[in-house]
């Protein structure tokens, strides 16, 4: 089941810069574990902004909040979750 | 090169039926010629929205307004397009 | 899996009076049958709009917008959905 | 009488940890109470975001200001509250 | 208890223009029956604008539901519903 | 002359916690001087919000600027002014 | 006592022209009529909009809503009405 | 002196086909005309839209309006007008 | 060439309470001097904000710029510019 | 292929002032190398406001993204980028 997500990032300034450092490490680990698992098949950047739009192939809502809530930047990022459906046009 | 375009289709009472079957089977036919160009690789339903979310694949943003403005809905669409760039923690 | 959908009914001014009662008409039927059927648990009418607040138990996004663009009203209607999760905090 | 309220928790970065996880400890010890008094009939997390969709059952808007002020988080909720009526198209 | 409403009337060019007066008259002979019966003590014109912001005094959601949307002009009305408290500084 | 003031209170999580709580107390005897004076008619909490909705009765602009300023928590305050006139519909 | 009016122009395409052309006229005169009396002392036109900003001059809302709600135009604008005070800074 | 001008196009339905398209050539004509005067140096295409990106060079806001309000196209445009000033940091 | 600019005043309140003084008092003597230049022939207070909407009238947008930027508060400003041309119903 | 950028500036006050001073050289630093490298033809100040609207030339959004990301200001900067196609009425 397909979920659109957008997560634009804002990052404190007040937060000590080597934590933020280390924060975007775990991320970007996180990440790689989550579409190694086949659960986040697309991740692009989007020109501009320090966001990103984001396709979840996942089997319910709990597990895409599971995996969304277990970025470590989740604290920091405002989402939009937009769910997916068959569209009648496709050719996929 | 990547664009995330979503498109609300708002078609105005005023339109007389048939005229709005030929234009929604117009449209249909347009998308798949599109789709098998190469051009719309993504092209999903949003639930609960007469919407879509689309990836589409183009040398160029005149290329992009050409396929976009091509569509029969057009006139009746709300788009909003978003450029992508590559992710620096994409896997793909 | 659970859905919250805001459904904000606006009917236009120029659809003909009798259609309009019987678009309603056809909406309360399907509203009763789809709730019998256990996937609309909840709906409750907004105080002071001409719009409702729902709680829709589906399989899948897919069943979502099935059910949603079955209703008579779909072609009137702004609609939020929100995908729920598990609360830590909740007791039921 | 019922209402819908959408909490979203933003918790300022400069508050210190240690007093964080304890109001998010009393929040839950507190949410736990209301429940059980049968005035919070349902909780659910907004997937991909820190807030909820909940829907109190009080005599009256003070009991309802009462509760939601009561709560450990509520300096750093953002609330929508939404008065609910009974639908006609109901079947509950 | 309390309600604040405000409601922004909006009707259409479309609507003829014997039924619009006669929809009006119908309106302010059940604005001042509800006055009347103590459930609107206060009504008053927004300066430049076709709307007025009210205060509702009712038992119930379900009896501000009923008297809001028996006023003839409700279809052609935007309202916004803010349930009302007592404030703890307010001396009367 | 009748204002409609919708105040919505946000405290910066940096102030000093014995000064926020002075403020307050210092806005609960000016908010009481106001009304004595009648300045102020009615007060309400709105419910699940830090805000009020406020009715002013002033001979000027001049002097509810002067008023509304003078509150302690005037720099903490996102303020809405709406001027109010007599509504036709009024039977009071 | 001074208000910033800021009023946007949207005739409906369906009003028949000669009706649009005989209410422009009169609004014309009328706006001639209210600045003659000094109420209106400034009028500006909104460089690329069919809006306006301007200021009243009145002695109180009531009298402001008589002469908006006057002008020919009214039911075709919306309007954004701002209570003016002296400011400490002016010279004037 | 340069203006940024976004311009968004909404035909209404209800418009007689044959009357839009002469609307279209005339509005294209004008544009060309106000180029040629060397008063609108920059029209780009928003890739996507029906609507368009200009840098307009003129000499006064009141010749700004004048420009645009002759647009035939005018009274279904939405705008907006940015004026702009020279960057310290352009190398132009 | 008239411009109306509303200016929205917003200190934070990690700003030094000295420093904030010594700014608005230059704010208020650099106000003084632009007004006795003739560029700002009008600043009025807006009733119930820290904000205020005031007329420039200048030679150019640069000139516009130059004034604007040079006021001491210009860093805590939200400011909405909106040139202004002659209205065709003005008697001025 | 042209984008058109508007960048709002926002630095947080808690940023030390020297380092803001350095960071804003770089700023003027870069933008003059990408403007020589042909890549940012037009780069315009927003009258009154700390932000700019500029039109860069590139040929992808990836290549877009890796300029503007590479701006020292960008972590500072709120972004809008606008593909922009070629206009049928341009006669550039």
């Amino acid at each position: 089941m397909l979920f659109c997500v957008e997560m634009k990032v804002e990052i404190p300034e007040t937060l000590d810069a080597q934590r933020v450092e280390a924060i975007k490490a775990a991320e970007k680990a996180r990440a790689t574990e989550i579409q190694r698992a086949g659960k986040w098949p697309h991740l692009w950047r989007v020109a501009g902004q320090y966001s990103n739009i984001s396709i979840f192939d996942v089997a319910s809502n709990d597990e895409l909040h599971d995996l969304l809530s277990s970025l470590p930047l989740f604290p920091y990022m405002q989402m939009r979750v937009v769910p997916l459906a068959r569209h009648p046009s496709s050719i996929a």
